[in-house]
């Protein structure tokens, strides 16, 4: 029986409708690959594995929640739907209302985005709101109207979109046969990380992983125990000031015996590029922090993983974000149009022997 | 056990080298995807599914070829890799190049191509090199400089190319349970619709499917029946004049009792909203072409496919080429930062009732 989606697969674990019709895309069943050479990068001795979420239909792992919330609000005879966003939710709620044949509206903080990483709501064709103020401001108003009007909210507040984001822990310890010794993701939001982690618990096996959460230091309100006004980072998929699911964020750490801590910009686009230039995986900046976080975490001692099982997940997709790949210009290098100059470049720049 | 790519799969089938170690980023095992509403829209009464290829790991099907002939290139003691593209192919090359730990060098022709384009090959680490002149041009070169220097071509006149992509016809028939009537998919260099013939030549049903090739009005050299000096389209991914398997591809349609034929720049663009606003699935403009030639057989009389089982070939992610998606800018609509006004949007732009 060929894969149809999380729904069909494991929808009887999952807390919602269970005679609702699964609006799907195929979203879960993503890869875990062993990877050798950032695991030496890495280094601590601890055997790595991706998880590659950004293999997802519309390029991230919000596709799990939102299969799982579109769902529920069509089994519930919503016909439009409503989410504040500026990335990845709005081009998985976009995606999910047209596989769904209903309405999507989106509503974006006007300035604070850029306009490519809208493509993927327009292309699925959502209408885009936009208003002058934040995404906290933008956040509440699209609560409001929720309240107001036949419109369900698709945001992470929506309880289904936990229930499908926990099947990914399913997942791994299908994939790997055992349970992961520790489990190491970006930190914003933070539904991710509490979403995992109650996968984990609802997982027959005895055992679980540690869970370590990683934040941007100029994003990073749980390591530093008070919101933070004026999030910055780079990883702008997890520019966050004031975590929606802190506090389970908070438990999911405590309960696993685990760690969360921050990592620098610098430090999230030293993983960001190793895992593409040494593994071939090609993810967002933001992705990339889980194993930036790993990797202090290592050199700091704070976890010792010699031999063990290590997941990192990487949470979208790098086409997510093209820009962030060059650091001001792409490097270039100009030659003649004929064979004596390219074998001289490729002497001189891939180091092949002319 | 977990899916670990095509070679783990299917290699026995491959004639490639059987004692080789895979190179693999777990490509293939991609969504075949039931499409109710694009049916519709296609009209006929045929029955669409929809082959996902664009979640590949690199975003498209250039993946399955490559993963054949990397192994190939190292099983034989490569070191470095070499092609001549402008998109898919170089990012597909130097993924792979990346995961198998040796160097992948990208020759493009400068200025024919915009910098977004390069964002994957870069981030996987290739080294781009540039020649003022065509595409034509850097291929002969990435020919001649790989017959002199020990780098490995993986152009698609690479032979193990072929042997990997023709593996997507046998998922089709393993996902559909049965041999599909007829299989769409675009037509630029040709390599793809060979491979996909091979493939159900090669399975061991013997039902095979028509073959339906679509190019694009201005790069339709098989259509016309004459090489075009100067190919021209928006889908840039099929704006080729004068493609590697034309042959083949003639083979193919003929020996499948299948058609080819051109489609404008307009109906494929039609065809790349349609999938992704009624499916949700967000393809690159070119793979809309499969689907475009279908509805144009479709209503032309060419086909008559009612009842029966059509699969359209989506061979990229629409994140590909994220500017294809506004003609012009993006349509936002700007409203205040109150409930008020964006109940009165929801109700004249949604038509969402306040």
């Amino acid at each position: 029986m060929a894969y149809r989606g999380l729904i069909h697969k494991y929808g009887r674990r999952m807390a919602i409708s269970q005679s609702a019709t699964p609006i799907t895309l195929f979203e879960g069943d993503t890869p875990l690959i062993d990877a050798p050479r950032i695991s030496a990068w890495v280094g601590g001795g601890a055997k790595l594995w991706l998880k590659c979420e950004g293999m997802n239909p519309t390029g991230s792992f919000k596709d799990r929640g939102m299969t799982a919330a579109v769902t529920e609000a069509v089994h519930h005879g919503a016909s439009a739907l409503i989410c504040a966003s500026t990335g990845n939710t709005a081009a998985s709620a976009a995606a999910y209302a047209a596989r769904a044949g209903i309405t999507c509206c989106v509503l974006i903080p006007e300035g604070k985005i850029a306009m490519g990483k809208l493509a993927g709501a327009a292309a699925y064709g959502a209408q885009i709101l936009a208003i002058d103020g934040s995404f906290d401001a933008a956040l509440e108003l699209v609560r409001l109207a929720a309240e107001r009007a036949p419109i369900a909210l698709v945001n992470s507040v929506n309880p289904a979109r936990l229930q499908g984001q926990k099947t990914a822990a399913w997942e791994i310890v299908e994939q790997l046969g055992r349970v992961p010794d520790l489990v190491c993701l970006p930190v914003g939001n933070a539904g991710n990380i509490s979403a995992y982690w109650l996968g984990f618990c609802e997982n027959s096996d005895r055992e679980r992983p540690k869970m370590l959460g990683a934040q941007a230091e100029g994003a990073a309100p749980i390591v530093r125990g008070e919101i933070v006004r004026e999030p910055e980072t780079r990883a702008t998929a997890i520019r966050i000031g004031n975590p929606a699911r802190w506090l389970q964020a908070e438990d999911a750490v405590r309960e696993s015996a685990g760690l969360i801590l921050s990592v620098t910009d610098e430090e999230i686009f030293e993983a960001y590029h190793a895992v593409a230039e040494l593994e071939g995986v090609f993810c967002e900046p933001s992705s990339a922090a889980g194993i930036a976080g790993l990797r202090k975490a290592m050199s700091n001692g704070d976890v010792d993983a010699r031999e063990r099982d290590v997941v990192c997940v990487l949470t979208g997709h790098g086409l997510k974000d093209p820009d962030s790949v060059f650091d001001g210009t792409p490097k270039v290098v100009r030659i003649g149009a004929n064979l004596d100059e390219l074998l001289r470049a490729l002497a001189s720049e891939a180091g092949v022997p002319a």
